[in-house]
């Protein structure tokens, strides 16, 4: 059994207009909401739109049985004002996300964005978050660690203050996080080289700093192997080695989705922090969503790469593909 | 026959969907497109979404025989960053609804939007609207005089000479420009307010300058009966007796629609500038097209009260119904 | 009887003389302040200034029994820098007010000016507004909606809560205020614009958020008319029909001055907010005291037209020309 | 004979209140003017103001002949926006000194302000000042170092290129620059203090930049004895002599007035700079024209202590008290 | 034969002093300079400072024969103010280095630093780097691209035109730019995690743009591994499916150090770019001189890993080691 | 005998390459330190670098039998972020006087630098000033205004109550405070000239303000003979008057040094502020330390002037070249 740990909604087009609207009216028509009904949000799950087929289809071609979706994080829009769209928006996408869950409850399992508008404190997105997890059973969270999305003022670092009443909130619920940054207002950091470049700035600051000390059930999941840190890691390692807390020894008390779209990147990946800390993840469909003319496959099919590793034992594998997701989400066997 | 000078598309739910996305990616995606049909072209001028009846159904429920369309304002996003986005959206804009007049030739007249990215040189837009007037057939374009959507730069006002370029582009073209301001990214200024009070500012410069003296061929019309002006006029003129040059006489120099939905306020705008510079419009269906429990009809259904103005000729009536639009648009009879 | 309820202050040139001393030293010198005598004082009520004859000559001319005066205030420069300028100049204003009403106790009443200097809390103005009632018996005081003047910064829009301490006091003095914004940065909007559109945007906050509710026994006045919105009531109600809470209806909470110099400006104003909402008022000598070449007459002479209207009965003239004033501001018959 | 080189205007009060409007409609209203007769410009040379007897009066008392006069500097006001505002303002003033000179031609010689609207080109003074200087028969001009007022950007120091075209006219015109900031926003640092700091920067940087080298008959006077500099002579000397140009002789290439109000003072200025190089001023009445109750003169009757130098010969006092100013300012006999 | 192509001179402390000292006057005493005797040069480079031992010992324990040299990036402070800090400082390190270059021609070839004080035109480098290739020999540069040390101003994009100039000098000269940026301003980017998301953004814009394109002689030269690319290659390169632009091939048009620390990374590198593009680095000593305690070699002491790699050949190697360095660079054989 | 209460630490190299570094690293390499050892202290003072013999060899010459020894206020970087680089650097320095002190204790006294990192409350310096006062017997501590060196944004005056806490802690402490701001980031404003004119503001605001009331055990030296203040006296003193607070008196609450380097400047100060507030400083080695070709001297060899003023008595001149100090600081005899 394969469990994606990374998806993101394919939603109505009607959900991205709804976006669009607000971001014209700034919230002077009111909140208003989404209106799709249920064969809507059936059919965006089957339409094929980034990728050369539908959103099950390719799950069903790679074999990945259950997938965790969150909403599609570029189109998120942290840094917009007034902040009551990103509370507007984010809590329609979380809606439409358990929506779809529970039409599709064997395919889909939900994960929920928070509504991090820029420069509020972050106790406001605890509503939501209680809202998905408490009542609507979604199973993690999102975590943006830059909802200004690149536009010139800098969020605290993860190892700051202002995060850790996010932190407690998360253990308090027993729920992951996976972090994840959402758009960039930057042309010379276009979103996709800033979601890499956020995450490697993550994983510094949860490492070199005591989060992880001072919140041991914390459970942190970092998008797209972790950016640039497992293929950096000696210059942290190095660095640390004057510290005497070891870079790579904390660097495994996080955990890592695999979703690289190259067997030497994932074999990097898993080689540095090891199976138990892996969680398969494609991001289907998604940026890897092209076919490659090399392979007539897209690009983010990759459990086979894993598969195919004779360093890695048949329960390494399991660990990687199914049971460290079932484990960290707690999803049910 | 009614021809309404003041309409806007209604447009598949595709192009706000596009415009979302494109604030998601900042252009990294490329320019992309917007994808839809005819029938779904045709199905959006059909469709009850901002009144409670379709778009045609609405004019035909008015009696309108022809309507101008132009993009929706308060979607066009002309201060988002970086600029492309605002050509490329414009340009999208404009095609469909180069498009759906093509398709429903009988009903509407195509206007275009002018790709005014906030900050860039006026010329800039000349490309665009070069192309739909020349090779597309439209017949006027919309002038947004705060590009920058009160977003806490202030434009340049009509009468300096930033705009020179442009006056000289129209009268080379032989096209009006309809005053009509887009977003509004102020809590305190809404963009429904934003356009009555950048109104009031564009007349006031556009009387008090040179513009009309040094361009004697521009044609203007101003959306919204002309903001506050007509019944701020005796402010205004007592302000200029002093100057020598009359404000209500200079005034009359410019055109306005009937974009008012009350009765009063029509009356005052007629009365105040003359019904040989009034043009009937609706701007149905928009923010007009609420049901009045009173009367059982859209706010927006507003020629009836011309219809019975008694203090009009039937050949002023006409003028404003029907031929000042013709004319100043030279649509063929 | 006429009372003109809008009227401000004409006053010795040394007061704009202190006010340019003190914008030079910028507190440096200490507050000093303006030495004029009573002669002075009553010669300036006198002077021929800004219109054709003297203020009292024009309010005689006109048939004006009382005017309620107040700060002139295009001069009143809240967005100055330090704020004690602000304060200082405030308190001479009023002061030279209160003294040349008690010297022509006949004519005038006293409306006093808030020291409402740009970015501090509204209570700062507190203890100049309690000497002014309190001490010195004004009826009323000028509510400036926008002390940063057009300078870039938004202020609060009235609807919010930075306001609410001072409706609580005005509630507590039991005087009305009335609203009108003072000068303006801007080049593109002059403050002859700024006022119109400040008292539009006034009026939406104020009608559209819930402050009319939650202080039932405030009395607002709002200047020239209401700036567009009996203009443009159409847009605003059909908005409003969408959420139960009918702008017309509410509107009527306000109360208007009648400080339009077209009769079918009054004629609106009157129809649409109702007799007993209307305040005459003329603001002479301001903007209006240039002598219209058709009538021979200063624009702001307009009590004539409100008396010639015969669709008003003359009870409802009376409210507007004398009552309504006499019970808002607490007159003594 | 004494001629003090360092005088204001004794103004109207009408040209500070035209200050204060203008700085209230933001030219709006258009330039206007400053109405007075010459009985007024005569009675406000007359006037106790600033000091114990009018202007002429303490001329009278401290036997000063002739005096320079020139704009009041902190009210100046450069820093003020629209820049026309600024033109505005100096050019009205310098008509009223132009007046009150050929009104008052025994007592006083016309020094014009540049209007130096902050952020413009230098270039943009020249009409004024070819109009003061060859119409209306100036001998010199003010030159403000920051035209910024100290608002938070720094002007270019007097080193710098943006100020040679200046230097190049002022050679052509053959008249002298007299360094005088104007107001200061800064509540740290007030105007009077701001006066100084900015004379010490302007010695500076004239001294140690290759300025007169390169306008080798420019002539500069400074104001209030240089400053800081003469009192602080020894750090810039001691710094100057590791680079080969001595800062002390490079220095008595410049004038500086004697407006200092102690012997002591007077004394060093004299002694650092020479007597050829001091002109005798009072800026009397100003700053200095408290009573000092120690002496029951004002303080800026300083005369007397040049004349009581003992270490001064005779030839040396007519160098400092007459002939200096006669020569610099190219004044008949 | 090992040529290490990425290290940066270990200079004597008199060099940050200065650089301290600079930073304390901002240029006001003039440039000063740095006097170092060649007794302090060479001692400098047998002193044991970043390391466990001096930087010629540990290039011997690593068997490095010759290393190219450069500023040391962390130090030099391309965004102080004014700009000719920048230019001094630059020209002072490169004159050290070539000093030592002479001193130590068996081990130490010269690289230079540009002066690229932030903001300014490109152009401004040419002298220098002109005077160290034509005067000094030296056989390369670094380039900054990020001037600004992230201190929220965003540097062009290398696909810019700013940079063009650059691009054609380098050609003109014939030497390579090695891609490496300077200091961090961000607390929350700290300069080593700068370099690497830098590194990212440079690769990425060097590939999608068109300046391959446009100087087909252009070499470039990617520090530390092409910071996250390599890693993260599937990502761009799915992107690049949907242009026919394959990011992997134009990729391999770059040049990349190998300065990453462990062995999977080392080999992630070749396996993705190809031997015949990856130059040996070190950077030693710098951030890998931390004794591993595993191994008790510093970190980076990484030649033996690629000698131990059997997938690679003898020849490949040898390319890796010392040839594609010593052709990139033109050292003499 | 002679104390000198102004001089500056003659440090070793190592101490300005450490801040170089400081300055690269931002502070993520922690905070490391300066290690120099005994020997290197004492060379340092033996050195000569800034005049032209070792710091105590002039001080030798110069008969000066002790001196005060602070930071080197130019290098003090009070407005570099992130603001624990001002702590640690501030701390080191410290450290580094106080072992020198205790070096040389017949010639050194220590005087403290306060850790003034710009924005921050002034409560942050109390921990090094305690440590410095209460555990290494630090005699009085340097006072910045304005910790933000001229970078645009304006520290409180001396007079505001920001600095209350400081002024309690100070006489807690009864130790003195020695204005003397640090480096200047303008390039208008040179450190030099910057100090003067902060001094000015310095005496300004103590003088004009409350704090000489609040705190009357307030020990406060100004540097540099006070800035401009006693040569401008008279347009202070003449200001004054009008308050009823005569300024010369107030001034003479305050201690100069004089730190003046001709004995014009020296004799005014010591006239204006008498004999028992002047204490003697030459800052020697420093600006001063250039040898006048006329003299043969070091400009900053100013005791025999005051030594040569017949005016003062031998008393007098003990007063300040030794007694002034030794009370003032508490220096035992």
């Amino acid at each position: 059994m394969i469990i994606d740990c990374h998806g993101h909604i394919s939603a109505p087009v009607e959900l991205w207009a709804y976006k669009g609207t607000l971001l014209a009216h700034r919230g002077s028509h009111g909140r208003g909401g989404v209106r799709v009904s249920d064969e809507q949000l059936i059919a965006a799950a089957h339409k094929a739109e980034i990728g050369p087929a539908g959103h099950l289809e390719l799950l069903d071609r790679h074999g990945t049985d259950l997938q965790l979706i969150s909403p599609r994080p570029f189109q998120m829009m942290h840094s917009e004002r007034p902040g009551k769209l990103v509370h507007w928006f984010t809590e329609e996408v979380n809606t439409l996300i358990s929506r779809q869950c529970k039409l599709l409850p064997a395919r889909f399992v939900p994960v929920c964005g928070l509504p991090q508008a820029a420069g509020e404190p972050i106790e406001r997105v605890f509503p939501e978050l209680e809202r998905c997890v408490r009542q609507l059973g979604f199973k993690g969270c999102l975590l943006d660690p830059d909802p200004y999305e690149a536009s010139g003022t800098e969020a605290p670092g993860l190892g700051e203050r202002y995060w850790y009443p996010l932190y407690e909130k998360l253990c308090e619920l027993d729920v992951p996080a996976h972090i994840h940054s959402t758009g960039s207002r930057s042309e010379r950091t276009p979103y996709t080289l800033h979601f890499i470049n956020e995450e490697s700035i993550a994983v510094y600051h949860l490492v070199n700093s005591t989060v992880l000390d001072d919140f041991p059930n914390l459970k942190i999941l970092v998008s797209h192997g972790g950016g640039a840190i497992p293929y950096q890691l000696g210059r942290f390692e190095s660095a640390s080695l004057r510290t005497g807390r070891r870079f790579s020894t904390r660097l495994k008390r996080l955990y890592f989705d695999t979703v690289l779209y190259t067997p030497g990147a994932l074999r990097l990946l898993i080689e540095t922090v090891g199976p138990e800390r892996c969680l398969f993840g494609s991001e289907c469909p998604g940026v890897g969503a092209a076919v490659n003319p090399d392979t007539g496959e897209t690009m983010d099919h990759t459990a086979p790469y894993i598969e195919s590793f004779e360093w890695l034992t048949a329960a390494e594998k399991k660990l990687i593909l199914e049971e460290n997701a079932r484990k960290l989400f707690k999803l049910p066997a």
